[in-house]
């Protein structure tokens, strides 16, 4: 009896926070924002083919660790992520994440990757792909209130997806606004420091809330939200977590990912069970109209669903035999005899 | 400003199957029965601090996909796993796993490890563990029912900790129980390759049934089990899958693990949902009585909980150091200013 070699499938590949970083380079920033657009709007069309469930949460004092599993039918997809806004004060990062696909027909995963770095890519790409839907066309200026580690992301995102070409950044702390002035020089975009959240929003079609802290804040007031606008709110993303004043909210054509998940962790935390929102999808495939007129305030309540993470693992998975960016880990037992586990430990005494 | 080395919390401990292997023979296998049997035992007795939910599970036609979270408050850890009966045919495993160990205070991943091999040893520690508790005392010849890749762990695992010494192993596939036969050789155990069930069963205090069909099935019947002895039913472990007929059940005393998960998922699926069972954490602090007499057949019905799982994966971890049996990969981004993620992207342009 010839011995098999071990399976192909007994390897996983896995993109490593390095390789992921050389894949951004590699295909260019602004290119992968686009591709990752393009990937996720395409897993929008065909939404109603997934499976769909709010993330799995494991909340504690400092934070939450959350499981976000979906499937298409074919392949299979999870993200493990934390939120810990304290960890920002310990010099660690608040959102660190990575994600698996697998193989529905046999359950053996196809990859594992780092998806810190491509969390803030997809987050921003989606960001960007339903305002591309919902904002004024021709919209030119951003406010980005909260420069934290999204920032940037959020506005290259807007800059290679919608056009932008100004943005005005606002943060609490001046030196998250510096940081995010410096990484943005050089990329194409005017950029302006203000003082105020007031100031950032002067002249802004597109307003983008992005800050940190897990309680109930008010980054906008309703008084300085002008008709028209697109608000991109993804700042607040679990429960006891808002960036809004309700009254904005009750002003707004509210757009969700995926409601029930949305009512627990976005803004609409703060209205009632039943109060209408509209499926970003279903704007996506023409079910549904999304921007009416240039009064209407279209706010998207952005949580961040497992299918955005899907496409976003699907799209590195198709760049890896071009890139070659990954290394295979031997994670999967694979004996010549499936039955014969044991006899496969055994046999691997030295 | 110096640029300060990237923490060593970027890089996750990765125990590998050929880590894993190697660690089941530096341990020994019997000893790392035995001690998985304690973390996992220690466990059940703090049953009450941890977090627990059912297991996530994607079905599909061909198998299903599955994630097992828990928390002790201090470390939070989860499983994924497949179960796929077809895929023994084309020569993979049914099921295959990892899993991992997180800081709850931070959300970073402190341990990934495969988990196919160590769910093996943690499905025969936990059943061995739960039969010192509720086998007839001095029990020393157990039948085995279904020889596949859990067969010869359970049989060493009987052996370790409840000192069996004798084993009749019996599997519809004559090739599976010959495989099993020479695998337990040398072991130090009596093994008998039985032609019937019922053969197998005869003079047998413990009956072991483990068979992966996904479907209903009845392994045994009711005239085949006798008073006093104990059942350990592992095999039936999800909707529409299970082993032993229903008048077994109703003359058993049966004990499970959790039983929102068990309801679903176990034996027990084929009796009503508000049917007597015993929680085994409870026999195990002493709450609640196991075994009450001779004459009493005490039934297990174990579909494997997360908690056993967070049990192998915080004894692996607890051998890192000592073994040195793991590689460490770059899987968490950890840019030098927590809010500075795209800097960190942008630095790593070569």
């Amino acid at each position: 009896m010839t011995a098999p070699k071990p399976s192909s499938l007994a390897f996983v590949p896995f993109v490593s926070v390095a390789n992921m970083m050389e894949i951004v380079h590699r295909i260019g920033l602004e290119n992968m924002l686009r591709d990752l657009a393009e990937y996720i709007e395409d897993d929008f069309r065909r939404w109603e083919l997934f499976d769909k469930t709010p993330r799995v949460a494991s909340h504690s004092a400092e934070g939450v660790i959350e499981l976000m599993p979906t499937s298409d039918g074919e392949v299979y997809g999870f993200k493990y992520v934390n939120g810990h806004p304290k960890n920002m004060k310990e010099g660690l990062q608040t959102v660190t994440a990575f994600g698996l696909l697998a193989d529905v027909g046999t359950g053996y995963p196809v990859l594992l990757s780092e998806m810190t770095v491509l969390t803030a890519l997809r987050t921003a790409a989606t960001s960007a792909m339903v305002a591309k839907h919902l904002a004024p066309k021709g919209s030119k200026t951003m406010a980005m209130i909260g420069n934290g580690a999204q920032s940037e992301f959020q506005a290259l995102a807007f800059k290679a997806i919608c056009g932008i070409s100004s943005v005005r950044l606002y943060d609490i702390d001046p030196a998250a606004t510096k940081k995010a002035m410096q990484n943005l020089e050089g990329w194409g975009l005017s950029v302006t420091a203000c003082r105020t959240p007031e100031d950032a929003i002067e002249g802004a079609a597109i307003i983008t809330t992005c800050t940190a802290d897990k309680q109930y804040a008010t980054i906008l007031t309703d008084n300085m939200v002008g008709a028209g606008v697109h608000i991109n709110a993804i700042g607040g993303d679990c429960p006891g977590k808002t960036e809004l004043h309700k009254d904005i909210l009750l002003r707004s054509d509210i757009f969700v990912e995926f409601p029930p998940q949305t009512r627990i962790e976005g803004e609409i935390q703060q209205l009632d069970e039943d109060y209408p929102v509209t499926e970003m999808w279903q704007v996506i495939n023409g079910e549904v109209q999304g921007r009416r007129d240039n009064r209407q305030i279209t706010l998207f309540d952005g949580v961040g669903f497992a299918i955005e993470d899907f496409s976003a693992l699907r799209y590195i998975r198709s760049k890896l035999e071009e890139t070659g960016l990954y290394q295979k880990l031997d994670m999967v037992a694979d004996p010549d005899d499936p039955r014969d586990l044991f006899g496969m430990v055994q046999r691997a005494k030295s």
